[in-house]
């Protein structure tokens, strides 16, 4: 039953070989179009969709009762009910179906994981109905974070996995020498062993992309998986592990190989996995308060978590100030500030900066980029599009408090979004402040919240943004500066500080975007997390080598 | 000066591609000849060696004090003092030497590497000695496993390193078309950012074969280092920081990024060193009992152990009992049994085993096993050189209480070592016991002390072997069976239990003994250690990756 592995092998090379130069390759077309996924495909997946509401959800895995409480942050409660199982009774299921895909070949298993990826990219369409409506993203968001992204992270992981584990030899022959006596001359043969059972905990905005990497890695180094969806956004993983158990099923394998562990507020059930000793991998994607509490409790101690950062951008000079005030903006509103990679803290030097337009004082920088973001809202569907919705209430509440802590330089407004009357949708608030009310700055604020910092200089807004980065994590980093000492400066800084700097974008590419086989997602070097989409380092632990050496018989 | 890098990169690329295929492959000549090492290197070794006694240790590193009270555990007071300071002031030292070494070029780095190793070779003779009158190891052992063994698994770790590093590549252009319009194009820079200090804790009995891995693994990938002896073995990594710090120097560095931190009973260090939370990697060799205690109370998450292990022996058939007696009697003689990879538990079947002469039964395995030990000790010379001294003497209270529990098949002695009047040196035991006596063969009882265990059946046998193995933790496993359903099935547990099984040794390779480039040590898999010398896993953590894109100004 390699067969998959056959169909799938020369997109596996071409993946492995991206994962080393790390220009731009993708493997899922992100386009949404009907001449690549089938002219019917929209319509077809929204139906499929509708069908789904306030049904059980089906899908061939034991269960001993139903959960699902899903509200599209559109507003349509989706009614769709799931299998759930006690923890203790999911992690028997997973153990049992472990031995025979811990003893597949790696090609075995690989080949399944790429046809499981290839069936999720066909369904990528209604993956994205899927995914806007549990995390609130736009359609096209969904569809792109979503569905390709998402399956080009899944890839780059098993790319890393599979590399990683054809590095150690099946068998050799190890012949030493003796001098004139005959060698001495052993058999050794040697077999990638997994930990065990691998618990991934989804989060609420993006639960394919910042799972797919786990779930895959696990999977193709022969652990067993058990994916435990954020109760407000299951459907998604649901549809995941679905299509997964459907492949492991046709390549001869107990489909409990990967199982969807849900739950709902009333009995969750994610503390009784975490602190499980059958738990050998635990992948986490969330909040830190509860990252922290996963850290502390699990039993294992191979635990990855990407949890939070305080995204900075410093403002130091541009030659392109429209650029940078549109660019900025666009960040800012994307997803209404709701991706871990959005930026937080602007911070400017408070008498201002140079610009192709002359000298900017801190204000008309801080109402540069407001104003860009009114432009980008203008058009209500442009708005829709860009915002999305917001996935959790609490958000609003934040964007209320948050006005209060400084100046309000642009102000949230709720958002119609047309055909959702029901929908959460807020646009970006910017509040200005000083440096010194890192009370206000200093923590993360998630939504469409931002701050104008008023900055003594450009050299102590990098070691604001860069101390912060330490002390409470930070995934990305920005900078805008004509001048090469300040970008080296910044480099070295943001590089020490463990964040990814991104430098003077003022076109089309934005500080938020994370592109798979290129971008190392979260460097793993500060409180936003340990787990790196994708590096070897994410990957190699999930086994270990077992050794057989033989001497034969004389 | 990346002239050491030149210099050493042909013997480099040997050995990332040793590491691939795995067949036999060393770079440092393990004969101790004066063909090789010079003709005058064993005396002129032995003067030098005598030379340090009774002085303070020659090295360039500053210091607050003194400590040192090693004693050769053949019976000599070592005498020699080395620099010490606090471990808040050592972190001090070791964090501001750290810039340099961080920003410093991969190559620069690992070629420091190669040239600090290089030159340790030089000074294997010494070497010697200075493990010899340390660890208790018989000097060809001291030799070998202390010189160029640990030199050849410093290799191994920094070619791991170097490999995994390289695999990022240090920049790319990222160009994403956009259909009809200008491609999104951002020139990316990665560099290798290390983790920051790191920590060594050296074990008593193998503190350069198992300190080297860490070290160097840590070193190569820019992390400053502080290596922590045992009280008891001080003087072996006091000549390895001494040369690390000459070439560290030569090259242009701070040598403090490599810094011995000796302490002694009354004053240890390690507990403060363990929790500060700048220390960054912990490398622990040592006991369970302070192995759980650096897990438990590290503030890094990243700490790598070798703890203990019960080796089991499973003796199922042979076409060779002599052969086997003589293998096994070797392995339990060799060191006194003082190796993390030594056996322990031997379990033979109650109704015994079919041999070449004919059926065996039980006590005649375990007398056959007794008498090949007495023929092996039967020549004092080849007695001394294989027992050496025993390092700790808790280890000869432990032959004390060891006699009663069970029937005694061969007696541990004293052993006169021709030479050393007050040398600690005593032959292995054998206590026969019956599979139910787990209290007696469950625990690890380090030094020579082995159970014959008395077994219901071959499958049992492979059953208790692997479950202690996965409680217990174990890092060798040895079966004899002419059976190939046996060896299957034996292979198939013990990989599952995590442990590196050996098939029908009969001829002069011993399961004690793991060969850099080839064998695993430790697999990570159970108790016995999270450290696997060396993988991907045991290097890809030690660094992370910091990222700078950058788009080009309009």
């Amino acid at each position: 039953m390699s067969a998959f592995f056959e169909a799938h092998r020369a997109l596996l090379d071409q993946a492995i070989e991206a994962t080393r130069t790390r220009g731009y390759w993708s493997a899922y077309p992100e386009a949404a179009s009907g001449k690549i996924y089938g002219e019917s495909a929209k319509a077809d997946a929204e139906a499929a969709f509708r069908a789904m509401l306030g049904k059980p959800f089906d899908i061939d895995q034991p269960g001993d009762g139903r959960v699902g409480c899903e509200v599209s942050p559109y507003g349509i409660a989706l009614g769709i009910t799931y299998p759930a199982s006690s923890a203790d009774r999911l992690i028997a299921m997973s153990t049992a179906a472990g031995a025979a895909w811990a003893r597949a070949t790696i090609e075995n298993r690989v080949g399944a994981c790429l046809e499981i990826i290839h069936r999720i990219n066909r369904q990528s369409f209604l993956m994205a109905n899927a995914v806007m409506h549990t995390t609130g993203q736009g359609f096209m968001m969904a569809f792109q974070a979503g569905g390709p992204h998402a399956q080009d992270r899944a890839l780059e992981a098993v790319a890393y996995a599979y590399d990683e584990m054809k590095r150690v030899p099946g068998a050799a022959n190890w012949s030493k020498p003796q001098g004139k006596g005959d060698p001495l001359v052993l058999d050794k043969a040697w077999r990638i062993i997994p930990r065990g059972v691998s618990l991934v905990i989804g989060c609420a905005t993006f639960p394919t992309w910042n799972g797919y990497p786990a779930i895959f890695a696990s999977l193709a180094t022969g652990n067993t998986v058990l994916v435990k969806p954020h109760p407000g956004a299951i459907l998604p993983l649901a549809l995941t592990v679905r299509i997964a158990r459907e492949v492991l099923k046709e390549a001869g394998f107990d489909p409990n190989v990967i199982m969807l562990a849900p739950d709902d507020a009333q009995a969750p059930i994610a503390k009784e996995l975490v602190t499980d000793p059958r738990i050998a991998i635990i992948d986490f994607t969330g909040s830190p308060v509860f990252g922290q509490w996963v850290r502390e409790h699990a039993v294992t101690d191979l635990v990855f978590t990407e949890e939070a950062g305080v995204n900075p951008i410093v403002v130091d000079s541009t030659s392109d100030f429209r650029g940078l005030c549109g660019n900025i903006a666009f960040s800012l509103t994307l997803y209404s500030g709701q991706m871990c990679t959005a930026p937080q803290n602007i911070f400017v030097p408070a008498d201002g900066i140079e610009t192709n337009e002359g000298r900017k004082n801190f204000d008309e920088v801080a109402a540069g980029i407001g104003s860009a973001i009114d432009k980008l809202l203008s058009d209500p569907d442009r708005a829709t599009a860009l915002l999305g919705a917001i996935q959790n209430e609490a958000t609003l509440k934040r964007i209320e408090a948050a006005r209060r802590l400084g100046a309000v330089v642009r102000d949230s407004a709720p958002v119609a979004v047309s055909g959702f009357a029901q929908a959460r949708a807020a646009s970006p608030l910017i509040v200005a402040v000083d440096a010194d009310n890192e009370a206000a700055w200093g923590e993360e604020r998630f939504g469409p919240i931002a701050f104008a910092i008023r900055t003594p200089s450009t050299r102590d807004a990098i070691a604001l943004a860069a101390g912060s980065a330490s002390r409470k994590g930070a995934i990305t980093a920005s900078l805008y500066s004509t001048d090469e000492a300040v970008i080296d400066a910044a480099s070295d800084a943001f590089a020490k500080a463990g964040v990814a700097l991104s430098v003077n974008l003022t076109g089309g590419v934005y500080v938020n975007q994370s592109a798979a086989f290129s971008d190392f997602h979260v460097t793993g070097a500060n409180p936003a997390g340990n787990a790196c989409l994708t590096d070897s380092a994410f990957v190699a632990n999930r086994f270990r080598v077992a050794t057989v050496r033989r001497q034969k018989a004389a």
